[in-house]
């Protein structure tokens, strides 16, 4: 692992680093910011998945976490959003969706891709639920048994369908303007075709509200969503999670913000309030 | 004046707007934070000047000034820091030092150029003293009675200088990273130089050290300096500023930060204070 960056930020450290994964088979990069603590201690972390285009770098940059995470306490990290290099998928793919902003670079989905030629490096779900919180427990203080799961829109959706796999795993997990029904929404249709195959059976494990329908439980979920957001009524559709909690008895926090968008200026109004309410489940 | 784009954020809108400029004869891009508050309020307004290679973007993106904006009813406003177009200079100049970073293209060091050919439209004194202020006057809840101004870097210097030159306009002066006496480090001598010619004696309205020790005078003054900044010795050279204030009995707050660089991690991490600093002022 090498470290590309460090700045002290609200009296912590906030690093970039770079690694050559296992999962993806390309170098990976994210980032971490270590909050002031005492030598010795161990402290709960908050994992942070980004939206399409994004890298580990937006979020870092306009997330506005540092000042919440040194309050409370939390380690924050956040991955980047698919593998990335000037060759993946060998030669050229004629009318490779991969040029797309919503499938492939920037656009992994957070699902271990089963068709070619992504099925090579495309493999996010093993890199962020395996091989990434390895490498972080390894090289980081962080209390492994104390871990919280979020994201934004894209990243909700990997937050969700993460943290609904793995509940005994996540203590707290809530989003930002998730895509929470990829099987019901065009985003989700070309990459989860793109990725998986055309078998919908198949798409329901990377489908938070498939997975509530199939069974999947939490105790609790925070979610914020803009009502002025663009993507709000064909891509996140929030009602879906809504009728999926409600039949299932989970115990959705669903905050519809008036006039918010789906910018990071949406984001770091309520970046606060999340980390207030998984450093609460984290404690 | 035309809005380039508006989103909410902490309650309040976050916009950024551009006009034609008769001070610089170029169109200027700038971006205002208007916290929430009630119909018909004026609020005070802290302006805050950036440093080298930035323009009104790094701080709106990084500053994390609107929580304590929202919380304090402060309204941002954020210059940027030259004039922009694709042939500023006539025919291309031989060996032109517009080609660097430090000075040019978001290096106008917010002097009124004298010196050909930069004098026709490095006009940023005249454009951040007089007529962007009547323009933010015009359109937006500011109460003028009531202003503050900052900056990082060479925009700290900015703010030094015009809240030096203006003490009855501006209540409260804080900065980030000065470059407290351009008189005498390396990226001042090329700006003053090449914007106002090599006559030192006119530099010394653009230089906060030498302004205060031709008299003029502030009440207080706020500087955070990160210990870690690797400008500090060579550009910033703090410790002229405490001198200088020592000597003119100004109250200087300077505030050496350990382990704390020049970026806005940095910033980021002081800026609540500061806007605390300047609200209590400003009240």
């Amino acid at each position: 692992m090498e470290q590309v960056s460090t700045n002290r930020s609200f009296g912590g450290e906030q690093g970039v680093f770079k690694h050559a994964s296992a999962a993806t088979g390309t170098d990976m990069t994210f980032s971490v910011f270590v909050p002031p603590h005492e030598p010795g201690a161990k402290m709960p972390v908050v994992w942070y998945l980004s939206g399409l285009t994004c890298t580990h770098a937006n979020v870092t940059e306009k997330g506005e976490f540092r000042a919440a995470c040194a309050d409370l306490g939390l380690i924050f990290v956040a991955p980047d959003t698919s593998p990335r290099g000037p060759d993946l998928h060998g030669n050229p793919v004629p009318d490779d969706p991969a040029g797309a902003y919503d499938f492939g670079l920037g656009a992994g989905f957070y699902v271990d891709a089963t068709q070619p030629p992504y099925a090579a490096h495309y493999r996010m779900w093993t890199y962020v639920t395996e091989e990434l919180p390895a490498l972080v427990a390894e090289h980081f203080p962080v209390d492994m048994a104390r871990q919280g799961i979020t994201g934004h829109s894209m990243g909700g959706h990997g937050a969700l369908t993460i943290g609904l796999t793995h509940p005994d795993r996540f203590k707290s997990v809530s989003a930002f303007a998730p895509i929470v029904a990829p099987g019901q929404v065009p985003w989700g249709h070309k990459a989860l075709a793109g990725y998986l195959g055309e078998d919908r059976a198949l798409w329901r494990r990377h489908d938070a509200v498939a997975l509530i329908e199939d069974g999947a439980r939490l105790p609790a979920l925070l979610v914020d969503q803009g009502e002025a957001d663009p993507f709000l009524a064909e891509q996140l559709r929030p009602d879906l999670l809504r009728q999926a909690c409600e039949t299932a008895g989970i115990d959705l926090s669903l905050r519809l913000q008036p006039g918010y968008d789906h910018s990071y200026y949406f984001i770091s109004t309520f970046m606060a309030d999340h980390l207030r309410w998984h450093a609460a489940r984290l404690a």
